[in-house]
């Protein structure tokens, strides 16, 4: 797993940040920010749409999220200690509150109003700690997805991992929405076969999503051995997956197998989450999860090698892609050819995109 | 030998290539993109021009060049996999032939013919693989200089290296242009004396070389001991160099020697030649060879560790002045002042310029 | 101690330099090149005011200083060798005068006299080696302040030590200039008790200073120590403070005994020297020197790697501080909020931006 607190944008070239007119995220959205357990009172530092964001845990376990930089000379406040539910910054002493106020500057006997820094709304919620990085009042909790209830259900098995990622976020998303390329980017780690056409393609509430039914083709190795089915054995599967929010997308692999062994599960699911945050226009956070509702006893480790090995895959290509562009005198010139597979990661790029204009609109 | 696939330009700034204003090569021109032993079925990136090139070998033995960004979604194709004569985009498949059409997108029937990706003329030839950047139909065969026959002919024995080189390939050019540093970068490495004057400059033919005799010089190591002469003895010295093209530059030193020991050499020849292209305005490829009439049997690591340090230290030269230059504040206002053995190189550099504006211009 | 050598602007970028506006130190200035025994006949590099500077010593025992860059085809000079008073270029061997006029052009007879580097006016003194990057003619060594002449004083024992820092130069002199930090930055290295009120400021003479008494304070170890005092025995201390020029402040901690020992001290102090110098906007060089005149014998060693503890906090600090700055989207809009033991520091920076306004606007 790689390490998240070390990702972090490059630097604002000439004092113009690049992301003026190429931003492609909505500020008004719930971003990942951590897993719940890398948030303890030690506080931490997320690069999050280009701010620095301080996390940390109060002494009674609630998690605050302040911008990473003291109004007085700059100091970064990750590197400062936790009192009470306070955060101390560790250059000159001034005491931050979760609201953002400073109720102490030790030096002297009064403390200014004044001085004061941005609080981000932050919840706990399935594992993960989610941040509000737009209008404070647009915060609303419900806004987070409640597919993912399941990451926290006992019903089933989660492991979850973290990977920093050289590239947009919205290329990791639109990976996930179109996945013919499972016949050629991961052909030899999962050998899923199928990929021949385009699937159907489903909108509505905000949201994208794809189904596409396989019939009776033969069970790859991800899916059999965690069920106790046979290798190649051929059963019906459904693969949906859907853009649930700029920062989150959830896929399922549902599996039929109309003739099970003795004993032998008939249905049984696979589910795969991908937590997708900017760092910069070129840098990501990726935080996935993957649960099942079935593999006793669960193999967590072969489950997490799985996800290293075919997110692995997916995060080389992502970033040999964004290198190519980056790098090449006549990426301005460049023109994308979409074909009937790439419907719904274009629907999804146009969500987000509607919601960045509305933004700048409004 | 350095990577020449990890050569790479530093990346695009701000949208802008610096290259607009600063270019100083033509595109209409034939550049070495590798050496023919380098490119096989296993495809092969080379940065030429700023511009991402793919090169591999097809099943026949023909070598082809496609620009290395798949239409659809921008993969890099020198990830993928040659198929007969054509090269298969690692992402989604896509299959490209020679001339750049793509003729087959797996996840549909039919291939919409608007998707094709640029193709470079290659031309493998004296070993290396030439590739034309500029406008196909310009792209003439007879233009790679004929000069470099003896490359590939039997009566020659010929080295080959790579070098990685921080600096703008003109910089290597005009460093070949003057040898009168000998005196000074390679007084130890070379220990060729005689360097107190300016050469003789021809011009013609859109070429330009200079002409050096000495007579009765000492015999340095480099010269004496593959030919079996003591070192030291006095010979006369013919050093002619050429710019061939942007992208070829060709030397020989021919050596007469009045009064050879019994059995020796009377005559004898080593011919250099420089291949330098263009990665960016800061940023080159450097292939060289090294040939000689004499020396059997010929030692190759003896002239291969030769080649390597003294070109080394031109290396290390222009990556030193080019650092001087990007960091300094007031390198705008910099002024080089020439001197009577920079006419050579000065020539050399109106003759590019004239071919860079004639392109802006036409 | 890190490699002054190494410490190198980042390239400016698009041929255009950020110190444009940003600038924000004064050219007319003496600024600390070297530590004297740096200088030899080997010629070194110094990055200063985003300028190269070759160092070298003649054979007479002479500090010279050229802008590193050969007129004729911009070799880095420091990579030459020195012949006399004069330093000769590594690549074609123009030989250069203290004076920047080239004297000789090896591959021919006559030298034009257009050809010359700057030479920047260069000054040893209390073991440094200062030099002036602006006007000649205003170059007046009685600029360099006398206040430091202790520092070749043999009644005061003095350590010396470099830091290369990624951080505005201010940044460090403010640092100095307000020590309310010692209570959290430096909490655990120092002990030193009593910051809980801001001192008082004194300005003067182009110069800002603070003054703060703290009475019958515990003594903390880096003071009792080398005085051979009784850590923790109650003494007053008087800690001033001065920005003495662009590139030169220092500090003195007078401490008085009202009760001492048998034999004991009962006047002791500490000096300490700090001179900055820019390498650019966000970078710097840092020589600082420690001062005591008691501590019979000096422990050297003891008093260095305090030096290097405190002060890495200070330049750890710094460092983090830029990094935040240049990272993120908003640093533009960041508002810095000052109390009252910032007064000196505001001070300070003042007198710097009017003497680079004054030569803006002169």
């Amino acid at each position: 797993m790689d390490d998240a607190s070390a990702t972090a944008p490059e630097p604002v070239r000439d004092g113009i940040s690049t992301t003026g007119p190429e931003r492609n995220w909505p500020n008004n959205s719930w971003w990942v920010a951590a897993h719940g357990s890398e948030v303890t009172d030690k506080p931490i530092l997320r690069w999050i749409l280009e701010m620095p964001v301080a996390l940390y845990r109060s002494e009674a376990g609630v998690v605050s999220a302040l911008h990473n930089r003291c109004p007085h000379r700059w100091a970064p406040l990750h590197l400062g200690h936790v009192e009470g539910a306070d955060l101390v910054c560790p250059y000159h002493g001034f005491q931050f509150a979760p609201s953002g106020q400073c109720v102490r500057v030790p030096s002297q006997a009064t403390t200014p109003p004044a001085i004061r820094v941005r609080a981000f709304p932050a919840v706990e919620r399935y594992g993960f700690v989610w941040i509000w990085t737009g209008e404070v009042e647009k915060a609303d909790p419900n806004l987070i997805p409640a597919d993912l209830a399941y990451l926290s259900d006992p019903a089933w098995h989660t492991v979850w991992g973290y990977k920093s990622v050289n590239g947009n976020y919205m290329q990791i998303k639109e990976n996930v929405l179109d996945l013919t390329h499972f016949a050629f980017l991961h052909k030899n780690s999962l050998q899923v076969s199928g990929w021949d056409r385009a699937p159907e393609v489903e909108m509505g509430d905000g949201r994208v999503g794809y189904v596409q039914v396989h019939d009776m083709e033969p069970l790859a190795p991800v899916y059999a051995v965690p069920a106790g089915k046979p290798i190649g054995k051929l059963a019906n599967r459904t693969t949906r997956g859907t853009q649930l929010s700029p920062g989150a997308h959830h896929a399922e692999v549902a599996i039929h197998e109309p003739a099970p062994e003795d004993g032998g599960l008939a249905h049984f699911s696979l589910r795969m989450v991908h937590l997708t945050t900017p760092v910069s226009i070129a840098r990501s956070h990726y935080y996935w999860a993957m649960a099942r509702d079935h593999g006793e006893p669960f193999d967590v480790e072969a489950t997490r090698g799985m996800a290293d090995i075919v997110f692995g895959e997916d995060i080389a290509m992502v970033e040999a892609t964004q290198q190519m562009a980056r790098c090449a005198i006549d990426h301005d010139q460049a023109v994308e050819f979409s074909v009937s597979a790439d419907q719904a990661a274009i629907q999804g790029r146009r969500l987000v995109q509607a919601m960045v204009n509305a933004e700048r609109a409004g």
